[in-house]
């Protein structure tokens, strides 16, 4: 099948290059115009602009944007939309909130366009691993487009089937897509995904700190253990409760540095992490441990906070209580 | 009434000095000589050991014990339960593990002792406010001591009556200070007290900070509101539902220095904030808000922490997302 | 001073009824004509609907519209601005998003009218103690309505000044209202007010909690207390660091009803919870407390969430574990 | 290599089957006859008490106790104790407070008997899967049972190398089993462990909690999602960044519940969860994530807290609101 592709970054690139390994051909576009030309080498039709990329496709079109979410994006889908004709798709496969999804859904429907949108997780293993993929859009759309989902999932891989799922089930969930729902729940369910995934770390992060400052020089002497965290993240790997793709991260991390001197701790934040707290409190969902693993990133990214301050400005209030320096 | 005093730091001091103001008598001692003989200047007898101070007493004895808690408390009633003869008193009105007090109780009521354990709040405004006192005793005792806790405590003040309280309800309570049960029962009130301390303040360090950050260059410049903290603070001291002693004092502090420049957010924490959590785990009881506001000050006193860099490490194992630097 | 009022609830009414007391003139609107006539009696010129309220108000208009937030509010301010004219001002002192007054007031300028927001703390107690005001607005209109504020507020009071505030501070904050910026501001810093509001009264239920389940069976016999909550809360409105009118409010309750049966637990929120967490989340800054406070609120509106169950059915799949019935 | 094992319960009983099927021989006791009776016609030593159970083993001799910690282990090992000799090995794999394992290895060592502590991670799909082993105790013991320990570990199986793990890094850990310190460092690891674990469920909980309940009546009709749980489990199985075992066994749940409503969310925490709070206290970490975890599963078992009926109240005070029933 053929299909459009617009941003050739990381995930757009490798997006094209896992198409093409299974078949696929692809009609490229960048505004760096070193990344079509790379991938032109690798096989790809690489154009120069919008017109030439929708004059190199074959009708109904399918066009995949893989842009940073907003404005680029926006923009972007924008322009497309005047290029098309009716029957053709755009496919967002960025992080987009899911309600410009619908919004747009909408907008481009309008106009007799399709609208598809993809939350994709995956990152920079899913050349190798595949793209796991949270499909929003119409049931007729999505069916059509098929063919490229099926090649960018990871399949059934060496995955254990889950036991007692039913014969009738969606067979495309064990391949690692979804059709989620109308346009917009694709996004959500990754919106979701994203959201779990800080809960998930956070408090990987949290046990091993404790596991780290049991040999701190705060502890007496006979309370601590020198433990090692390396093999700890290790052991954990098999057989054990925690193990997960997380966990083999971390302890791809720790064998090379348990001590993690090669971080400062200033931990970023996308927009999926804020937005799941929004849903939640529009839909008056309790997640304390979601919002916290949140702000403990942004807390992260601080020295020392201006409520901090306070805290000390108010016990020195009442108590007299000075503040010792920070070690 | 006669009281004896040991430990004449800033609390110990002002206790003393609260009694003889109020008509009462104290022996008093202190390692530190100096302290003794400031307050023998100030009409206490003041002596120089433990041996005189029992000496210098009138059976029933008493004495008041204001000491750190641990080992200079635990070692001073261990060697004061040695001079001491039946019917006597001691109270411990320092910060002691309620269940510090419940063995000592019992150990010392073997020996025909009693034991009083006396939660007092006030800090350093007590000698002017009066001390704020949770009591743990026998009924006996602590009625005998009454002229003692009458005298130490605010006393009913310019504070209102509550609304429907009951005439037959201890009057006690009005005057501040309360025998609320038995030997331990007086710390552990205190101590869940200071809990609440911790998350009030920890709701106002938040609050203050999303307002001061209002104006941060990280907003868009026309999203942004240039607010008076200083202001803010002394409104709401009058007919706002967060008035508030605690928002007296951060009114004060950002009265003269708004930025709270003179402060670098290093936020200690005392014993009785843990033990709050501790006993919560006891009686499983959820206490997500206590927690996580002593889990702010752990986190105030470090740069960064461990568990941040491994987040760093895993975002970077997932996404090839490298760290942005601290501002 | 004559002041135009629309909305004659609980808040409308008494503040007509407070600037009544204060010798200002009024002219009221509600679309129940029961609290017209009602206020009629009390002094004010009823009208039978908008257009007569603005015929019976002199130039420069000022009308106050104290009706819920979102639509109530929006459509009764896009009819007035409809009837009044140039010079005129409105009032909004619900509980609007600030960020619908940003938009208001540049949409109303453009008519050439001035919009002020006002947020309003004191809820039922506002006509005995006073209101305490947040305000945003144009400074010259804010100043015009100066005898306003000054006879809703709460006053200096017997509340003691704060120590070294500046005499060149603005005097308006002691008098408990406050002039926070332009159009927005007063309902922002209102809606921080009522965030750090959540994360005190949780820090108070937390503690409480603890305190009352101290003499739960769960316990072992020799480590319950049975505390009297209701001399606690009394105990500590004198002289201790969480003396607040919170707790003045928790110490009514609890002399009549110690056992909160009156109480199912159910515990609305607001709209300025959510907005309070969503401000943080624009501004990145932590706020674990006030987040997790007003989870605790969804959280108590359920008798068991779908995530609880889910954690039962993790625990059933990997060790067995059958669920025991709740109490 | 001979084993003697006390406890035959779920977890002893298949470590006993497990170490046969490797060629091990077992001398096996539990109070439940029945039990031993079992367990004698799949191969082991059945033996009626514990006197029997140590003549029937060969020195130096190795007891594994598997019971519920607390007093079953303590006693047990008690009374090994008085029958076992010099060089002699007592393995603890229950659920034992590491602190407890620190004095234990200390008395036992004055003795001359060895005290080995195993966490063991895997439940009911231990024998299957292999137990993931955390050990503490010395060195020499610890190799010495490193039969028993190889055999009953999961093995390196199918799960992948860790990149860059270096080759001269402990080979147990690839295994499934470390040897994490002295006595107690075994447990200390295996309660991080659980403690790690509660956060990720509970991340996991609420994420579905949001996605169960985008089609909650609560959301306007245009802003629901009918969303297949189940499917999303199963789709993030592949390729997603939350992919773990945890997720598999949520997968196998909603696989035929997707509603869960054989589950009333009753959910029980064993002492892990909380030991894991103590130690980040006496660590001074700030674990916000996993204390909120353990404080939601308390909250579970709860219909509604005096905590949350303390809120009504304060807001029937403050604001006249009147509770609306729980749904």
């Amino acid at each position: 099948m053929q299909l459009g592709i617009i941003g050739l970054g990381r995930m757009g690139g490798n997006i094209a290059r896992r198409l093409m390994l299974n078949g696929h051909t692809t009609v490229v576009y960048d505004r760096n115009e070193a990344f079509v030309k790379g991938l032109s080498e690798e096989g790809a039709t690489g154009v120069a602009d919008l017109k030439a990329l929708v004059a190199g496709l074959q009708k109904p079109r399918a066009v995949w944007v893989m842009l940073p979410a907003g404005d680029p994006t926006e923009d972007t889908i924008n322009a497309l939309s005047e290029l098309l004709e009716e029957g053709d798709v755009i496919i967002d496969g960025g992080n987009t909130h899911y309600k410009d999804d619908v919004r747009r859904g909408k907008a481009l429907a309008e106009k007799g366009l399709h609208y598809v949108d993809v939350g994709t997780s995956g990152g920079v293993w899913g050349l190798e691993r595949g793209y796991c993929m949270m499909i929003g859009g119409d049931v007729e759309t999505v069916q059509r487009l098929d063919p490229i989902f099926k090649s960018l999932a990871p399949g059934v891989g060496s995955i254990p089937r889950t036991r007692d799922r039913s014969a009738s089930a969606d067979p495309r969930a064990e391949h690692g897509y979804i059709h989620a729902g109308p346009a917009g729940a694709g996004h959500f369910v990754k919106m979701i995904h994203n959201g779990i995934e800080y809960g998930m770390m956070q408090a990987f992060a949290e046990g091993f700190d404790i596991l780290k400052t049991k040999n701190s020089d705060n502890l007496p002497q006979d309370q601590r253990f020198d433990l090692n965290v390396a093999d700890i993240a290790e052991v954990w790997r098999r057989g054990s409760v925690v193990s997960s793709w997380l966990l083999d991260l971390t302890a791809d991390a720790l064998a090379t540095d348990p001590k993690l001197d090669g971080y400062s701790g200033s931990v970023a934040d996308s927009g999926e992490g804020r937005w799941t707290i929004e849903a939640a409190m529009e839909q008056a969902v309790p997640v304390p441990v979601l919002s916290t693993s949140l702000f403990a990133r942004f807390r992260s990214r601080q020295q020392s906070t201006y409520g901090d301050k306070m805290l000390s400005a108010m016990r020195f209030g009442f108590g007299g209580h000075v503040e010792t320096p920070k070690k």
